[in-house]
């Protein structure tokens, strides 16, 4: 990277208290998740709102622009500002920045036409990118020498739930979680993020390992979210070979984790796990391994 | 209407079986949650592929052309056809049928503006209709005369608790009940759809109502899931004026259900519940409403 990109760190407080009653007529003040509009312009061009709790909104914007395929690298990016007065993102190319031409102009980038093609498939909070990312899925390669053992999913599912997390407080938000799979750390939560949408929280883990330069392959996925296949298709894309989930799945979540060789385990929950793909990848604390 | 709508009734099966391996080794046979895309056409052309359980695909696409403001009514629509051999569904208005001319060639119809502005707010999974419908949220008109009983509350939770569901077998969905609050059947469920999607099994239920013509001033919305800023705005579209959850809240959720007057009741569980706003229009056990 020539120069760094420079950033903002304008983190929104994640929870706020309001008065309720409860079945006793009580007055209880409880605290609830924030939710705040944040539309991302990318050189000067408005592109999306989300809704977010705000706790990560910089690396959610590079996130989305990485997972969405908007954006090629991260050294393509010059700047990511937050301004919460304007509930806005503004995320600066280098090309803008240096020749002063924005990205939209360059046609070599592809973007206008990604744009067009991603409203066809793009979902109300519900279909999204399914189209696009089915047809680069294939194209995945996870690490075929990544291994799990018993031992290291035990030490991420205590780690996250000894996490201090917005959920606990508040509820109304879903969780996920970047853990080491290497090294005398393993199982060791490296970035935790929540939100109010689940696909706002693996972004923002995306954005995260996009500005650190940090490899998915020996990393560990965890989400308190269900496995649907926008999910498995994000944690493909983001070369992490393990996806767990203390929730359930659907079915095609399981065939694209099939598909591409995720190993996935859903119905985490104390000492139970439902191992559902990839079982190749798996180390029984006996030391056995499945064929 | 003149002549009836034209509907097919294609639902998919909800759960299918698959191999996990569990914590000690052993097989189990667990049913999980089926997930399909359904692109949606409207007078032939393509609008947006949602992913969906596949249990309702008629009503979700009418609630969801409902819910978008893409239809403004359903005598505008001749058919509603869905052919899983090519996951779609062919929504065909009359004025085609009648003159040959599709909806995208009535300029007065607003159709082309209304999409394009759609693009640019709605997130992937993530921020949707935001822009649009908080410029159409003060417009809503709530009955205000209408009550809601704890007695029919603690009704309407155990009614849901009871009722058969693909979240009791599979998990992994979201799902949501319209219930009456009127005559002799107060607290019973008159639709009830589950969907991968939470937003999924509320456009369903709109559109539901929307091809029985069925008002929401006296009906209650329940929803497994949280009460965000989305949730809150399509229950007021519905002219709902309860909407309950056992999930929580977030901050817009809380403000826009307070703006609309909307009483939102969270947490309900057993015999708990939080009344967060609109307690005007609740009445407990004893008989005394909230001022």
């Amino acid at each position: 990277m020539s120069t760094a990109l420079v950033i903002s760190r304008n983190a929104r407080p994640s929870t706020f208290t309001v008065d309720a009653i409860n079945e006793r007529g009580e007055s209880v003040p409880t605290p609830i998740a924030g939710e705040h509009p944040l539309t991302i312009y990318l050189d000067k061009r408005e592109l999306v709102t989300l809704m977010t709790l705000g706790a990560a909104p910089e690396d959610l914007a590079l996130g989305y622009l990485r997972n969405q395929r908007l954006v090629r690298s991260i050294d393509d990016l010059a700047a990511v500002q937050v301004d919460w007065d304007v509930d806005a993102v503004a995320v600066t190319s280098r090309a803008l920045r240096q020749t002063g031409r924005t990205l939209w102009e360059d046609e070599g980038s592809g973007l206008e036409s990604r744009l067009v093609r991603r409203t066809v498939t793009t979902g109300c909070g519900q279909g999204t990118v399914f189209g696009d990312l089915m047809d680069e899925i294939d194209s995945v390669r996870l690490c075929g020498q990544a291994r799990l053992t018993e031992e290291v999913l035990y030490a991420v599912m205590d780690r996250v739930r000894r996490h201090e997390s917005v959920y606990k407080v508040a509820g109304a938000v879903h969780g996920c979680a970047l853990c080491s799979n290497s090294g005398g750390d393993r199982g060791e939560i490296l970035s935790f993020v929540e939100d109010v949408g689940r696909h706002n929280a693996v972004d923002a883990i995306a954005g995260w390992m996009w500005r650190k330069g940090v490899d998915g392959g020996d990393k560990i996925f965890y989400t308190t979210g269900r496995l649907t296949s926008e999910m498995v298709i994000k944690c493909a894309q983001m070369g992490v070979p393990f996806l767990l989930s203390r929730s359930g799945l659907t079915q095609m979540g399981h065939e694209i984790a099939n598909r591409v060789g995720i190993t996935m385990i859903g119905r985490c929950q104390g000492k139970h796990y439902l191992l559902f793909t990839g079982s190749h990848r798996f180390v029984r604390a006996t030391g056995t391994a499945y064929a």
